[in-house]
């Protein structure tokens, strides 16, 4: 299965920027966004998750349109993975799960002290308040997760894996989730 | 301006990954996607191409939503730069003038063998047919460009910048192409 491709990958390359992916969304208008994130953990059998600061554009766009495309390349084995699904917003809000808040708690509880620290900051991409991002920047002394942090779990449905490395033509699969079991199928790369 | 930040990374870093970026789009439905793509060259001031095999989903994509977003992370600079705008496709088809002639033609010359040979492939994602790849993989012998190759002329309107490297938080800007000239704004990061 795929997820077992990105794990055996992830033992091999254990480099922070190896967990490095970018995140595709659309907006309202129906227009594209990318940005870098980064892999936290399995979350569920077919679920990842990210983290983000629910001020971002892309919290906002993922409330409007749920479907994310994630591409992950790991540049030294030469393999992409493009993960498409949906995502599911844990900001701690509303009628929230046990299951959820645990989740949420537990995500924040492993995030580095700096990482935690910037859920105090302004709001992201406002014009810069250097005094306001200055008195923000000693990391928060509680353990419990802001208002401002949530998680993404992104539930993939279909996978699009392409091996650069196999010679002498790349090989390329398609991952496919149906009524919960997975198929795959060689494709022309 | 945002672009002589690039070029100046492009010098330090001269490996062939940091010329990768993800390029996303939209399609009929408003889905993003997203995949790694690899810079060629400035064709124009604002503008950068790619290259695409014309039967790829990316040209449908943005035939019918012209809209791009490209995310381009210098890993080991830890620079990110988000360049959105509208892309053009030059195929060699239609009412295309002698400039875009000669720009798709001198980018397929510039272009390896190996990735020359890939557009004598059969169609990309339709189900693997080995004899048909088999029989392709070795490179066209003419050295004008085939109806499948393309260029994607990407024409920036806005850039976000983000300088992870800066201490102790780091900087943001938002560049803005306005009536043609370029406008920079720092933001909370």
């Amino acid at each position: 299965m795929w997820r077992q491709g990105i794990e055996q990958l992830l033992r091999e390359y254990s480099s922070v920027t190896a967990r490095f992916m970018v995140l595709a969304t659309a907006d309202a208008a129906g227009l594209p966004h990318a940005r870098t994130v980064v892999f936290r953990d399995w979350v569920d059998t077919n679920a990842f998750a990210i983290v983000s600061d629910v001020r971002h554009d892309k919290i906002t766009q993922l409330t409007n349109n749920a479907r994310f495309e994630a591409c992950w390349y790991f540049g030294e084995a030469r393999r992409q993975y493009r993960l498409g699904g949906t995502a599911r917003i844990l900001d701690g809000q509303g009628n929230a799960t046990p299951e959820d808040q645990a989740c949420r708690t537990r995500i924040w509880q492993g995030l580095s002290e700096a990482t935690r620290a910037q859920y105090a900051w302004p709001t992201p991409r406002e014009p810069l308040e250097p005094a306001a991002l200055e008195a923000a920047t000693a990391p928060p002394a509680e353990q419990a997760a802001p208002s401002t942090f949530c998680v993404v779990v992104c539930d993939v449905d279909h996978v699009d894996e392409l091996q650069l490395d196999a010679s002498p033509v790349p090989n390329r699969y398609e991952h496919r989730r149906i009524d919960g079991d997975w198929t795959r199928t060689a494709l022309n790369p």
